[in-house]
């Protein structure tokens, strides 16, 4: 952790001082994305010194082969991972023949980035004396434009402080790119075509396997006063092509550099054409210049604020945090695109491979509802009916039939690509989030089109599953469901998961009514799904029987369920009672240690409580907060948010929002010290959630929208937009007083502390 | 499964007609070894076709790097295997310029393999007719010495049937030699120095990392009718030499050449030594000379069958069985050197990677008990007794402290290699085996200096991890041993464990009573021991009350003890209900579905039923037989032999006889499928242990040698003898009655069915 790190400051990243240590965490902090593609805040002029440079493109991937000890059926064959992708942002820079690399410089001063989240762009700049003692001034600015979203520019200025020098800019594209986390060091990029014409440069290249075809492509030009400096010359080899700038440069004359740059993708044209769309975008950029590209990047994420800003007011970092997290999500996942989804490091690493986990449905549904067009979840939730066939599939390998679905815990195209059995096979309950995504979705948005339209046929799928994965056990005479790992993947294989158990009763009972639902009143869709289905009454009224008379783990003793059927022989040591040395244990201690402890990962019975909170009182929610809290280590970025709406939830407020700092400043305080790896990009809807639902306490219940304000005393107010229904409600909160101010046409009720409130377009509505 | 592949005989193992499918499966059949070294039985000369190439050294190995999904806390660095050594048996041949290459030959026939088990040798002849025309008729043998155990040697003739032709045989050594299931495509051989002089030639390498140092050598003889034919040339390069004979061959001439050859390594010689020792080797060989060798060889095995041979009549391919498993035990181990241990596929393949897993205390030490000198049995305690330091950091590695040893799962020299959690971490039952080894010396051989000497410590490093390892739990108001995998690797982090909790008090129990014993007896070690572990009454009284109060899950429904906490909630559907079309599951089905099933890969409450017979009754037996046997599917090479001990013990003599099928001709009929891959070396002594102690019922039983034979009605009669404490006791049993006969001076008493039976040396006493 290292909170001195990263300024404070409510709308920007700022850093200062240069430091070798910190330039991979500073690559994933300042880290730059337009949904479409992302990329490391890496320099442009090369950097001899430790990096880790990635640039990353949304929906291309290859399927690395997987690496394991020892095989078991039913692995997939390959481990998917987002694929490093050429660079485009290279700048070669040499002074008086020598290359510019911070890494060897004799001295660094005034460096500082910043990563504006308002304005959606990076600059970075510094002075610098080289080994020849040259002394140079550089700032340089980059965006990835969200208004053509195949563009990045980026202006790169360098002055010359203490002489004059000869200076030359070497722009470069670069396609001979491997993933630092290749398994097996194969090449993933064959490169088909090196080309440039003037102040252009592409290369064609795809990746192996999987066949994506991309051209990377920029234009360059330099300026010397405002004057442009004509190219010196070009070159290309096998991976590389680069145009050449060389100017004679008098002490404090600058020389800048405008380079556009991005890709052309075959899933957006057609592989033949993707030089000419290369050209065309390069001609839309061209035409509307470097300053009027950024002031509509500028104007995007304005748009973008104007919906889904939270403000925090009284508490710098805490709006740093919020503001940081709700940046990076529009960064990653814009929500246009029913292909695409998002990773769990999004555009700025590598780890975790796939780009889809149940994070999406858990965790990143709610956000994006709540701050999009409502078409952007519909999106989310028509991305995994896409792969309901490889669901099938994928519960066929393991033995499952009859279309039961099992849907994979990694995917990039609905395949699974991950290997642990523990997690691969057990790790099962993704299955009920998908499926409680679809009644989110109808509960929030009201739009009940995509059940009879994709969402059903899921559900029979999942149901399916889960009726076939039960058995009966004759000792308990209930269904049981064994050999599975919860959320808490600090327990593995065990029997009768509750989290796990209710969501399988829970799917089968929803799946059940929406039948029900969809017979009535969209006929036509329901035969069509029976039909395809085959469908019968005694295959429900098998499903029903293994949902009424479901196993659900349970101590009288302590009045809670109990996570697995084995908790309780655990030795109850609570985390406060373990000594600091021995954490995070996930770091110290063996695997076969922290799986017979009672240490808990992430929220899951919690989690349950969470997804299905009308179903138990808050007596109960308090119980099972006491027991299980004590034992939770939150060693998942996924935790700490969903412990905080709980401790809200319950009016405890100093944990709710010591919870809250620690999911909103995970990565800007490098809670974890990984943040070099990338940033925890699914957990960050969470952090919106710990502050609309924790500390805002809105709920949808009964079609209504309802809210129970809190505010942590640390803050003097603060505010959030919900676009529920079409309608934008915006909420301030502070200590003494909400606020309620409502957008649109009509009147509507909402519930504020269980109160009926009535909005009134235009009117701020004070409770 | 393949019945009539191998030819029965008495003696020796038989193919007959090339088939080239069948070339790497005969390859692991005909193997042969001589304790030292081994090599599977590739031809000599070139072979095109499928094969897989091995040669074997004892004790070297390799430490490749280890190849996992994600990586777990605690996990070993490397994966040792037993590795693929530099090839000294290879002879080029030519006619007329041609390579001769069984693969690409117009015809073959007459082709013939024998193993002779009786004598030690492996032979090959056929006649083939090679592309050019030219029609040959090989015949090859091949022996290792058990005499000179560095050294093997070959005589390989070739005779020209149709023409006269030009014939060129090169021997040659070549060290370019890569394991097949190498991980990462390593060198494992770094070659030094490539020689020859005369006719000898020799390669130097070395092991990459483990610096293990070898020569490779050898000795070319060609001979036309009885005279010496001239070496032509000799030629070196990077990792391979080779010595030329060329000759011409007038129409039914031949040629022939004896090849010397092996390996002299630096566990035995010094590093700068190791030419000169072949050279010594080599001088020794020249002197007595192929026939003189190949005498002594059939004398050395000889020595070996007269102690260790087991007949039956009546049934050929029971006795090849047998006779099989007994000759591959032997090729692998012979006890005289404690650094060394028995690998699962001895010499003869790759898989398991490392050499020494519990099969060698829960199952090979009774066989070399029992056929040999008692030091062989000691050097198998003292290996372990070598480790116990790497044990006590293994188990440091896992979080234990104070001296408490963890064995590893699978070492080559100490040092833990395998990793997969489930095993690795979990499988910890081997600890039991490993104390029950030294219980098990002691009843058997009556020596208990091993225990105050070296087995003490062992007992209380063992003693220490069970004690730490198990936890209380206030449900169960019992000590619980939580998360591990037992004998049946089918269920994986299971809870309580029927097999490891009762280990687990066991070897409490038994090193607090050798404690006392130590003690009372042997002060001078026992003070020598307490210092060195810190031992006190305090931690021995914690152990006891762990001991004394340690969880075991029964059903008093079925009156039986239960493998795991969960078992009965399992779906009991037994094997025999089970679709043949679903089996063998570990191939059929995913992980997942293995480890929900109820179904049993080897014997696991049984196999505690058989190490602690004598606390158990025949009815208990019969109840836990009855229940589990049902859901094993014995897919573990382990399995039917003690299956068809328990079911002899029960009188379920059919039944016994087909397990005792199962285990003895395992891999001559190749049960499944898989025998290309190596043989099941370990479970050969299971195969002897299901005729002595399974039919012949030999037990020990307070100081005494107990026998209840029974006989498997498709026998006449069969024979086996025990070393019972230097005194040699032959057994031979028919239906109608069994005989003792006593090789030694005094007299001895016997119980055979509970009666007392005295034996007088030379007589044969029939009862």
């Amino acid at each position: 952790m290292n909170q001195d790190y990263i300024q404070p400051n409510e709308w920007s990243i700022i850093e200062k001082d240069f430091d070798y240590e910190r330039v991979k965490s500073s690559e994933s902090l300042f880290s730059i994305g337009n949904g479409a593609m992302g990329q490391r805040a890496n320099f442009e002029e090369h950097y001899s010194g430790e990096k880790f440079q990635g640039s990353y493109i949304a929906g291309v991937y290859y399927p690395d082969k997987t690496r394991v000890g020892w095989w078991k059926n039913g692995y997939p064959e390959y481990f998917a991972k987002v694929l490093n992708a050429p660079n485009w942002i290279g700048i070669n820079v040499f002074v008086n023949k020598e290359a510019l690399d911070l890494n060897t410089c004799k001295m660094v001063k005034d460096f500082e980035r910043e990563l504006n989240m308002k304005e959606g762009w990076y600059k970075r700049s510094f002075i610098a004396e080289m080994p020849n003692g040259v002394e140079v001034s550089v700032s340089t600015t980059r965006f990835l434009s969200l208004t053509i979203d195949e563009l990045g520019a980026i202006e790169y200025t360098l002055e010359v402080l203490n002489s004059d020098a000869d200076v030359k800019l070497i722009p470069y594209l670069d396609s001979g790119i491997k993933n630092e986390d290749s398994n097996w060091d194969d090449k993933f990029w064959n490169t088909t075509n090196v080309s440039y014409k003037d102040d252009r440069a592409f290369i064609e290249a795809y990746t192996m396997k999987t066949n994506f075809a991309t051209c990377t492509f920029m234009q360059a030009e330099a300026f010397l006063e405002g004057n442009r400096v004509a190219a010196t010359k070009s070159e290309k080899s096998e991976n590389l092509v680069s145009i050449e700038f060389q100017q004679a440069l008098k002490k404090n004359q600058k020389v800048s550099l405008v380079k556009y740059g991005g890709y052309t993708v075959s899933r957006n044209h057609k592989t033949d054409n993707l030089v000419k769309a290369a050209n065309t975008t390069l001609d839309q950029a061209s035409k509307l210049g470097y300053e009027t590209l950024l002031k509509k990047q500028k104007e995007a994420w304005a748009e973008i604020w104007e919906m889904s800003d939270i403000t925090i007011s009284g508490d710098v970092k805490a709006q740093q945090g919020i503001r940081f997290n709700i940046f990076q999500l529009n960064q990653t996942y814009l929500g246009t695109d029913s292909r695409l989804n998002i990773g769990p490091k999004g555009f700025t690493g590598e780890k975790y491979g796939g780009s889809t986990y149940w994070d999406t449905e858990a965790y990143c549904l709610p956000f994006y509802m709540a701050t999009k067009n409502q078409t952007v979840a519909w999106n989310l939730l028509e991305y995994r009916y896409n792969h309901l066939e490889k669901a099938i599939e994928n519960a066929e390998k393991l033995g499952f039939s009859n279309g039961a679905a099992l849907y994979p815990m990694v995917t990039m195209n609905g395949e699974e690509c991950h290997n642990e059995w523990e997690i691969t096979f057990e790790e099962i309950h993704r299955n009920g989030a998908i499926a409680f995504a679809i009644y989110n979705y109808y509960r929030f948005t009201g739009d009940y089109s995509y059940i009879p339209e994709m969402g059903l046929e899921v559900l029979i799928g999942i149901s399916r599953f889960w009726h076939q994965r039960a058995n009966y056990s004759k000792k308990k005479k209930k269904y049981v469901i064994l050999g599975v790992t919860g959320p808490n993947e600090y327990e593995n294989n065990v029997n009768n998961n509750w989290y796990t158990n209710y969501l399988a009763k829970w799917c089968i009972q929803y799946t059940l009514e929406q039948l029900e639902k969809v017979k009535d009143g969209y006929l036509v869709d329901y035969d069509r799904i029976v039909a395809q289905t085959k469908l019968t009454k005694a295959e429900t009224d098998l499903w029903s029987e293994v949902a009424e008379n479901m196993f659900f783990p349970y101590s009288k003793k302590h009045e809670v369920f109990l996570q697995q059927d084995g908790f309780l022989d655990k030795e109850l040591v609570k985390v406060d009672d373990l000594a600091l040395s021995e954490r995070p244990i996930n770091q110290k201690w063996s695997w076969d240690r922290i799986l017979r402890s009672p240490y808990i990962k992430q929220a899951d019975i919690l989690q349950g409580f969470y997804l299905f909170e009308d179903h138990f009182s808050n007596e109960e929610l308090e119980r099972h907060f006491d027991f299980y809290e004590p034992f939770t280590v939150h060693e998942s970025s996924l935790s700490p948010c969903v412990h905080s709406i709980q401790a809200a939830k319950l009016g405890r407020m100093d944990q709710a929002y010591a919870f809250y700092l620690r999911t909103s400043r995970l990565d800007l305080d490098d809670y974890n010290k990984e943040v070099e790896e990338g940033l925890h990009i699914t957990s960050m809807a969470g952090t919106w959630m710990s502050v609309v639902e924790g500390f805002g306490g809105m709920r949808v219940l009964d079609d209504k929208l309802h809210f129970t304000p809190r505010i942590p005393e640390q803050w003097k107010s603060y505010s959030f937009k919900i676009n529920f229904r079409n309608r934008i409600i915006k909420v301030t909160v502070s200590a003494k007083e909400s606020s309620f101010e409502l957008t649109g046409k009509e009147e509507m009720s909402i519930r504020v502390n269980g109160q009926r409130v009535v909005l009134i377009p235009g009117k701020i509505v004070k409770v």
